[in-house]
């Protein structure tokens, strides 16, 4: 990992790597063709004005900031003082200056970021596919090279991601409501951690589902998804010094988290499990029967349709010819849910939420594909609704299943060099957060070493 | 105080007052003609099985448990291990025995307390008069010996209120909603003490409206309210030391909590807050527009009718003919709220009790007429719907306020000997409990000064 943002750092530390230096870089990278529609908007100038004074502070014998300078890329979900929100959609155009930077904005910033820009995103980050038909849609800029199809980047976070993996971010901040930070950073080859939702700030951001947004961000490592946690929940993350044999995996065996893979998403899964039993991990197949349970909990539309409509019903009823009506039919579906149907739903969220607790007691982490397939092509799921709307669901399959948990997980890659990215999934319960950042810090070490 | 619980305690302890000579009193009272219509059914026989018991554990030495054995009446509301729970409600006349004791229940069972019985209440909590289509409405017996007149109870803890006020018990299990602890508490001349929700356990209970519904208790003296409470919320109170001039009282002048106070009320009230100022008490008059906000939050039923029709809707296609139809209407207005509406609602809370605390900051707490009249007749509340409905409204109004406000709030006798039962309500936000008591031990000993 010589590249990720704690590598940056560390030089930044040395003196061997300026702040203009390294933006210079990112900005290069920003504005390449691989990163073409990640932008809604950018703060390039900004964020170039930043680094210098980062670098005229350390001149003058300052300390560096925790982030000493480096780009950091915001999802347009995200107030940022003095520039719209607009979440990647046309209905708010309009949307005039924020008046102060949102809460994880603000921590980030208060950290030394450099904002580079407001990244592209499903609107209104309502699909995990990263499709925008205002904005356009990037195309992902990791598998481009290695098979020359023009693949989706994964969403609802889809420019988060491209800046990281284009190298015009060290770090993105996005939001996760079903897997909307880890979708991308499974099929761009990245690190996505979903924390415990209550952990960090949502102040200052357009809500897509109270009950299940996550405020997180997609590195390029381990070790930097702790740093940026640790900066957006403003707490020390408390590493177990635990070798991998002393972790106690469950690898569930049910259909709803194994079904539908791909070769390549198979073999690098199967591939990833040996490499693990190989140096000592312990994993145990489980059945896990409470995931029946999610259908009910996922049915009309669950949740995110009940509190999105919430938000949006007001202003859909002029502007919807301005919506994705990909989008906005899926919103309209909470029009027909009621009061009684979402308290009976929060409350069999908080028993399956028990059910699960107790059936997952013993193990450190559940083991998965974070998505069955690798990035899809983009042409047939502009060509296709029903195309759209079946893999939208594929790709949630998995991580929503951690949102609705109230839990956390992280996404790490597990292709070999020249395969396809593929994402594999560690999640746990709410608050098992420094256990699992832990155990990742060790399973991403193990499939390094397994690969040489 | 020399009737209280505490006083019996002491008696107790002091082996003054055994524990099967203490219950012999109380299941007097219990079965006597004033408490006629305050028992859906009664554990008279295991209460005196149990105080039986206490006194031979007491005489071989062993040490007495907190409540040694005195009588505790629980609203029809709670699981008791081996009865069944019915909410007074023909409904749930079939209702099978509970395999175990509610959360709040086993605390006070623990405590060593002998339960009396399950006391009748409005059916399924919901309206603040007491009054009860199938088991009777018990009459205040309070007030009936000072003029005469059948007077209701004040609900909807009717019949706790009753057993508290007879001496059948020395105090109440029950619940609170909108009101339904203090309204019986001030028309009975009792304490009733509406905690922070979060402090006490609910499992075990059926619910009205589970963002409202407090478990709390009545009982004869404010100290008697601390030591119960210590037990609901297995927690300590920690008393404040501060003598009655350190205290910063608000005196909110809004007519929604002034209007329409009856001759009794008003002169009660008035006297009260000149032997408080007499005594040294700040007592400030403010304004708080917020208060008109309140409108909006129980438009169509509000929270409550929302939540409890997502608990009754399954069962009332098939009972609502069982159902006492003032109830039964006021449940199914729940059924027009829409999940959008409901998550308004919940946000609109919030933001109403963020302003709420930014207006009370610096208070210690808001001092009101807990209800604006004194209890009024039963007849012509039965023989008219309307006159039902304004009555209930106006008995709700002033407690309500506190639990939309998810505060705290302690009903104190404030009448003079020979004067109908009269309450004065002090009240703050969350958490503020400890604080709360300690004011309300002041304001109970400055109001007993002043009589003298």
């Amino acid at each position: 990992m010589p590249d990720d943002l704690s590598a940056a750092l560390q030089q930044r530390h040395a003196g061997r790597l300026g702040a203009v230096e390294a933006m210079t870089k990112s900005l290069a990278a920003a504005r390449s063709e691989a990163c073409s529609h990640a932008w809604v908007r950018d703060f390039f100038d900004s964020a170039l004005l930043h680094a210098r004074q980062c670098d005229e502070l350390q001149a003058a014998g300052l300390p560096l900031a925790p982030l000493a300078g480096l780009a950091i890329s915001i999802k347009d979900l995200f107030d940022v003082a003095g520039q719209p929100t607009t979440a990647a959609s046309a209905s708010l155009t309009d949307a005039g200056p924020a008046a102060q930077d949102g809460a994880a904005v603000a921590r980030l910033r208060a950290a030394g970021a450099a904002l580079v820009g407001h990244t592209n995103m499903t609107e209104f980050a309502f699909s995990g596919l990263g499709i925008n038909a205002h904005h356009g849609t990037p195309l992902n800029p990791v598998t481009r090279p290695l098979d020359g199809l023009e693949r989706i980047p994964g969403g609802s976070s889809s420019g988060a991601a491209v800046s990281v993996a284009t190298g015009a971010a060290w770090a993105a901040l996005g939001s996760d409501t079903g897997g909307s930070i880890r979708i991308p950073a499974a099929f761009q080859g990245l690190v996505g951690f979903k924390s415990t939702a209550a952990l960090t700030p949502r102040d200052g951001s357009i809500p897509l589902s109270t009950s299940l947004d996550t405020v997180c961000a997609i590195t390029r490592s381990v070790r930097d998804a702790v740093l940026i946690h640790e900066i957006l929940a403003a707490r020390r993350v408390a590493i177990l010094p635990r070798p991998l044999r002393a972790w106690r995996l469950a690898l569930v065996t049910e259909p709803l988290l194994l079904d539908g893979m791909d070769a390549t998403v198979s073999l690098a899964f199967q591939r990833s499990l040996q490499v693990l039993r190989q140096q000592g991990a312990q994993i145990e197949e489980i059945s896990l029967p409470c995931l029946q349970g999610l259908a009910a909990l996922q049915a009309q539309g669950g949740l995110v349709a009940a509190e999105a409509w919430a938000w949006h019903r007001h202003r859909m009823q002029e502007l919807i010819p301005m919506y994705d009506s990909r989008v906005s039919t899926r919103i309209q579906r909470g029009a027909a849910i009621s009061a009684a149907d979402y308290i009976d739903l929060q409350a069999l969220r908080r028993d399956w939420i028990a059910d699960m607790q107790s059936d997952l007691t013993g193990f450190d982490a559940v083991i998965s594909p974070t998505v069955p397939v690798v990035a899809p092509e983009l042409a047939p799921l502009e060509a296709s609704l029903d195309a759209y709307m079946a893999t939208n669901g594929l790709v949630l399959r998995n991580p929503a299943v951690v949102n609705m948990l109230d839990g956390c997980a992280i996404s790490l890659p597990c292709q070999q060099p020249g395969e396809l990215p593929v994402g594999l999934m560690l999640w746990s319960t709410a608050h098992q957060d420094d256990r699992l950042l832990s155990l990742a810090l060790q399973i991403e070490a193990a499939l390094a070493a397994g690969v040489q």
